[in-house]
């Protein structure tokens, strides 16, 4: 096991300077501390448990995720996780995160200056700076909807491709064969489950994949994914299975645009069930996720990577909600 | 809710008859006991908490697996789930299962008359009759390698896709081209995961697909799936990716007797790492099982499902073991 020492005799410093530099002490240079920190994570070094009561700390990473208000994504994820935290107590803090900050300074350097025992992050893309490092971190982490392969990595989320599967049974049921994808970003991790989901269930009962009838949008927002919606109608879709309720409510709003009835003439589903949903007109068809339960669940997750326990992957059972922006292919 | 008088009215009998049957007093008939208990499963009848100390039991269903001593796959999940049970001041009751006993008496009668709380199944294959009746349960269940589509219900393992691929890319690395697959039953879900990721992974690297080099064996012993060595020697394997390390210490055996080396002829590789893999000749390359941590995290996740958590599916990081019974091809 590296000790203190041995990260002093690599710098060639003195012990109490290492010890400075670890724990956030004043009075040594930025520099230096920022080189401790650096020989730190390069050979290894395990901060050790403080006696001190205040010493568990996790933080939550965001990013692309919105968590203000209960109607945002985020917010029961986040509210769910601090609940079951403070319950151990355990302090839990929220970052922002963005592109240029995950550039400024590596994710074990950060997570071991903070102070963290590990951290849930939400919203990341494939492509970002973190992501990559996780794959050789020690920090238990827990990702919303994403999958690294690392003993300390673990991923939760609800069962997309069943989910996306469900709604393709459900709209094949009430007759329409030509069926459209409004897909999230192309970086995200959930995605491609969702697009895999998709093309799994058509092959499944027996429908054609149209190219025309898939899209992207950046991120899950309404804005973005909609673009695409004359082009699905031009090719005849009669259903449109969208990648989450904000696409879905930016698709029906699109289709309204249009002189078009959702779902008269062509037929919405969301995901998530977001509270929104039910009050859009009309009430939308959607997957359940029970963001509360997975936030308080990502928690026990943490703590179980925290305890050496090789989680990989934890999945919830995904549940169609049937309202009414689906209706049969006359 | 169902309550005892609905399932009095329904049977044309007193409320004193329903809460004998469902408490097991021996003063009414076993006719009429079964009666009043598949009425409460036909009913959804949930048994109320009892106050006494001794309430909490769940039980360990076990079938096609040996677990009697610590060679064997199922005793460290057996202990692992007993330890982590009695921590929370459960009762387990270990119970050895077959298919005359399922046919008997249903599974949602059968625990509700011995007030288990939930189980915990082992070695089940897909075509058992309590299989096919955990689609419909409303108790809470986790099964070790097999998956339901049920919010009740819950699947936890290795992960059985990346453990098989890392096999691969190894025997690949290794210039391994002709590769067999020695699998499982194939009524297991979990062969059906092992030969998915075989595929994937021979597809990932480049190699082709011989059928004469899959075979599928009766259970995971290692008499069934040998026979098949002849076989895959003819059609030029190098290297056989074995499902158990008890098909590997078969196969080992076989081409033994056929003048064979391992791996100087042949290379042979493993899954589960049973204690007995490195004192095979030669030490077993396998993947790494965590049997005693996957018991006590089965337990934390039956907790789960009792609490109302819709956990699906739990998966741990594949460990890949390497020993002695890979060589380079030349």
């Amino acid at each position: 096991m590296v000790k203190i020492k041995d990260i002093a005799a690599k710098l060639g410093v003195s012990i109490s300077t290492v010890s400075k530099g670890l724990h956030g002490a004043s009075d040594i240079s930025e520099e230096m501390r920022q080189q401790v920190l650096d020989t730190a994570v390069m050979l290894g070094y395990v901060v050790k448990e403080k006696k001190s009561q205040d010493y568990h700390k996790v933080c939550i990473m965001v990013e692309n995720m919105d968590y203000e208000n209960i109607n945002q994504f985020g917010y029961e994820l986040i509210t769910g996780f601090k609940l079951m935290a403070q319950e151990q107590q355990y302090q839990v803090d929220v970052i922002p995160m963005d592109v240029y900050t995950q550039m400024q300074q590596s994710y074990d350097t950060y997570m071991k200056q903070q102070s963290y025992s590990g951290a849930f992050f939400l919203g990341f893309e494939m492509s970002d700076a973190y992501m990559q490092q996780l794959k050789h971190t020690t920090i238990p982490t827990v990702l919303f909807d994403n999958y690294i392969s690392n003993k300390h990595v673990a991923y939760i989320g609800t069962d997309n491709h069943i989910g996306t599967k469900s709604l393709v049974n459900y709209l094949q049921e009430n007759g329409h064969k030509k069926i459209a994808l409004l897909n999230g970003s192309k970086n995200s991790y959930v995605s491609n489950l969702r697009y895999e989901g998709f093309l799994a269930a058509m092959k499944d009962v027996g429908l054609e994949i149209d190219e025309n009838l898939i899209g992207y949008g950046i991120g899950f927002l309404p804005e973005t994914a909609s673009s695409y919606i004359p082009q699905f109608i031009e090719n005849g879709a009669t259903a449109i299975v969208c990648a989450s309720d904000l696409i879905a409510a930016g698709a029906i709003n699109e289709i309204h645009k249009l002189d078009l009835r959702v779902p008269e003439d062509i037929s919405i589903t969301g995901f998530d069930d977001l509270p929104i949903a039910k009050y859009l007109a009309p009430p939308l068809t959607t997957i359940r996720q029970e963001r509360f339960t997975l936030g308080k669940t990502a928690f026990t997750l943490l703590s179980q990577l925290i305890s050496a326990v090789p989680v990989s992957t934890m999945l919830f059972h995904s549940e169609l909600v049937i309202r009414e922006s689906v209706s049969k292919v006359k």
